[in-house]
């Protein structure tokens, strides 16, 4: 790696989020993974915690206390929603940060202590933080030190959803969001839960009514549509590693049609290199975005009249985590957002 | 077996449909399996159409024009759509018929040929056929020469809102019912989309807004609700052999609620022995039900006011096909309804 | 359920083997369930730690303090290993116990210790232990109050090999076998590796060269042999629930072939209702017995010469735990050793 | 890309593993994917056959008729074994050849009538074939102008045993090779046994004894061990997309023992980018290789005493297939042999 080489710390990267940055990072032709921080397996190697990345010649693991932070660019932050804030003020101001947490995401600090539990820690960082669904706050995320990216579940929604609520294609009364998601989603964490014998072979909703990622997605909705968004938000949980699958029920705007939204949708999209709106009759699956930072969005019309259904298919870990991760981290240093990024996805 | 056994053929023994109603029926103590029909694979033992049925004592595999019809007393159907039509007239009227095929479960033979894509080739026999929705043609079913089984889909879903919409608890307008289904539902013909390759690790919608199980769930709520209904329903695949969840949204009829709704579904379901209609926190998931006649059902508020969730789970291939068949057997031929249906749900 | 149910007690009432145990033992006709032992969910209703239960009538999760054991009959035991043994000198005699760990199934306390790192806890119990591989040791098992049920591994592997060994159609020596299992065998317990995206989508061979099966096995064929007997023994982890396929690998003796094999495995089981030796030409797998309590056997020629290749596959926790120990228990108290293990596997 | 991009055409682009390739070559920097031939595919757009791709900017799938021969430097084939070769004597003396095919895999034509049924149609290629196991033939690949790309099960065993053969380290008597395999090496072919429903939550041993993998693996030993090889080869197909697994069991050498072998192997590969033998105490995993051109290879002590067990592990599609190919490819033309194989494993 070259000397000039951007040097990258990851916070949390014993788990799933961290890791797959470390994936992606690894092979980053402008990067140095100079620290790989995770309290917990200190002292361990690479191979020890993550096998898959054991080919790599990449440092070992440490404590947060034993990075040398003066040399550190960038960290890119996976940590356990809630842990990271208080720890985010003691970091140089130098350092940049890319938080894959839900740390930063709300701009209310009230809404945030309401879906929560627990009053902001660091309120003052927060006011610096830039939500970072790269293709609407591209700009800002730009000369931002702190970007906060949406979770996963909140960015195939807005992808799909944004330009039709700002150009009010689709009103933003009654919106139903059923969606679907493989587990990694649900993290590297013991609960019985997520053990493979109840999950393998079965599928359920969890979380009904109460899922965290309405907060979000209602947060950027309003702000797009001018006014206070309510959502529906119902996800499940679906027996695959990687892929998140958003079906949106919409009622059309005045006078609007299924190809109006996919018009809009393809001209929002079309000089974006991530999102993927499809043409009529094709339809987005999981599969087909497996392991890449791609979003594939349908529109397709409604056997009910006046009404729209919308579909964004997304891999969770990529586009949902380390991609727009890393997809920001690039726009933040001026390299080419697609950098690291350019691998297809894996299918079969 | 006794010599006062219910005789049973099976036809389309070698569809998962046929397979599981051997599976079921073989233990069926008031049952004798005289005959199971498949045409392309009569002469082959049962053990080299259905390896894990191999140590069980069952007849070879034979034509229609094999069997001594005059010696059967009902056929369970598994043909695919369109096939028993034409074939059923020729059966002799004495052989009670339940049909586990889409073939005879339209009343309207326009509605019919409208979704099927052709004229209806039995509309004499339509005119005799009850609708098998156990629960709801009990007194139909009992002396019905012909019962037409419900989908898979269809099944969960009228068991989850038939009683509600009967009782205005919701409006029969914009129902919005997002389906995921396992996929021996697809059956067992040799289509690309249904190679393991292409379904596991992934998932996706299909059908979107064109789905044939509409026809039914409109035929049965339209009668329930006293007006035409007209829904959304929007089916997706999951990579796992059995299970269905179907996950409903709707709106709550003037004055009614969440907990209106579920305890207007625990009165309607108290008294049955496959309906389970879970008390509030509790969620529905199709492990829960996984090989067994169960259909588990879980009513949650929505954050969005004067709307409701319903989400019910069964196994496709059991309560949505061959178990819900036993159970309209039982029912024609004077059985305990749960005969031959008594086993828990299979987990892990 | 009559009054003159047999009475029986589950101990570990909230692990994979106990809750599938209560699975079928629900649906007994000769027992009724009267306590659901586990310490740490007391309190709880059986559709908290088992949702796929719910539906059942049956009693609380309880202490082994609150249990009226004056009035068990029977208690089926699936506790982690090492955690029984102490307790079981505490039951009253009259309580026969049928024990699903690994706490006796070692005969001598030597080898226990090796294997299971400390001094045996109930060496006065295990003079009493009978080894419960039912098809090798009816006659031990139907007088025995202590029956300590073989592990899924060994189940498999004794069944496959016994009359081989026995009948010195292969050689004791260079026993090789290459084992594969489902994820249920691991247990509800909280392991990272158990973890839905640490095992699905993957595969890798475990314990290498020093899995615990191998002392149950190397015991069983040793007595058979009439010889020490060493074994390779290799377990490989698998993406499914339920499921376990041993292959061996064995040199025949001399002038044996593996028709002769296929023949003496055969005859030996000719009478037994559960275990199934597969024509030439027929393949094990383990869908073929997801479920029920069957094991299938099957020989094959090995291309090298004077060797020949036995698979057997079982569901690990039926006739691999759960299955066997109701078996069991049915010859113990004189019922027919079928009863409540007659549902055909669940295939797809 | 750039003019001097090397022009490659893709034979079978239809199946997986030419999915595969192209999936590859579309980001590697020296190539341009100039043709995509599938004859009962053409005309049709690559988000057709392959949606995954379909954000790719590629051209149209051909037929061989339409494609401009005189323009393509190289074809990498990955069509159905057999069809191949009677058409390899057509193509231009120019374009170099990188079949994934096992239509040149055999030197002896007989060898090859006996495992394929039919005699070589093409002799004459034969003999300018090179078996294109990188590690062991790169010297002749590099000036080939056919590479028949070994099977995947061959290429997991061979990197696995044919140093500890060459070296004596173990014996090449008696070598017993169980191998695992996921399903896409079962191709995209319409097979009843390859539906999902008949593989999820299964698995079983298939062609026991007469695997033609056999013939590949034997020709390559017999090469290596200068003696001829005869080996035992049982593969066993797993509920999984991609990773193989192959767990070999075989006898020391004289005097040596696993961590001979261990280091034997590590000493070979120490500069191999692709061959990752791993530490005493690593297990090999497919979750470590999935996605990626690595194989890991771990070395364990056995029980028995004089023996070992070799295990290794690969993406079927990629080190097995399609990466294998293009590692190739890069050789032939002088590009780095790592050019568009850098990506890491895809875990979770």
């Amino acid at each position: 790696m070259s000397v000039s080489s951007l040097q990258v710390a990851i916070l949390g990267a014993s788990g799933y989020t961290g890791g797959d940055a470390i994936r992606l990072l690894a092979c980053h032709p402008n990067v140095t993974l100079m620290a790989l921080i995770a309290q917990r397996h200190a002292g361990e190697a690479v191979e020890d915690v993550w096998p898959h990345l054991g080919a790599t010649d990449l440092p070992d693991m440490v404590t947060p206390e034993q990075v040398d932070w003066e040399h550190v660019d960038a960290v890119v932050c996976g940590l356990p929603h809630g842990t990271f804030q208080a720890m985010s003020t003691d970091l140089p101001d130098h350092v940049k940060i890319i938080d894959m947490s839900a740390d930063f995401r709300l701009r209310d600090k009230e809404v945030y202590a309401h879906w929560y539990g627990q009053p902001h820690a660091a309120p003052d960082m927060q006011e610096q933080a830039v939500y970072g669904l790269t293709e609407f706050y591209r700009n800002d995320i730009a000369v931002a030190r702190l970007v906060a990216c949406p979770g996963c579940y909140p960015t195939a929604v807005l992808l799909a959803l944004l330009p039709l609520v700002s150009e009010r294609c689709i009103t933003p009364e009654d919106l139903i969001i059923d969606a679907k998601s493989g587990v990694s989603g649900a993290g590297r964490g013991l609960k019985q839960q997520n053990l493979f014998s109840e999950i393998a072979e079965a599928m359920h909703p969890y979380n009904v009514g109460s899922h965290r990622s309405v907060s979000e997605i209602e947060q950027e909705l309003s702000r797009a549509g001018g006014v206070p968004v309510m959502v529906n938000f119902t996800p499940h949980l679906v027996p695959l590693n990687r892929g998140e699958l958003v079906t949106v029920y919409a009622r059309l705007g005045q006078g609007q049609t299924a190809d109006d939204a996919r018009r809009i949708l393809s001209t929002r999209y079309e000089a974006e290199p991530f999102v993927n709106v499809l043409e009529a009759g094709h339809t987005p699956a999981t599969r087909q975005v497996r392991g890449s930072n791609l979003c594939q969005i349908g529109v397709f019309a409604d056997r009910l009249p006046e009404r729209v259904i919308i579909v964004a298919a997304i891999d969770n870990l990529v586009k949902g985590s380390s991609g727009q991760a890393v997809q920001n981290l690039n726009l933040m240093f001026g390299f080419d957002e697609t950098t690291g990024l350019e691998q297809k996805p894996l299918f079969p």
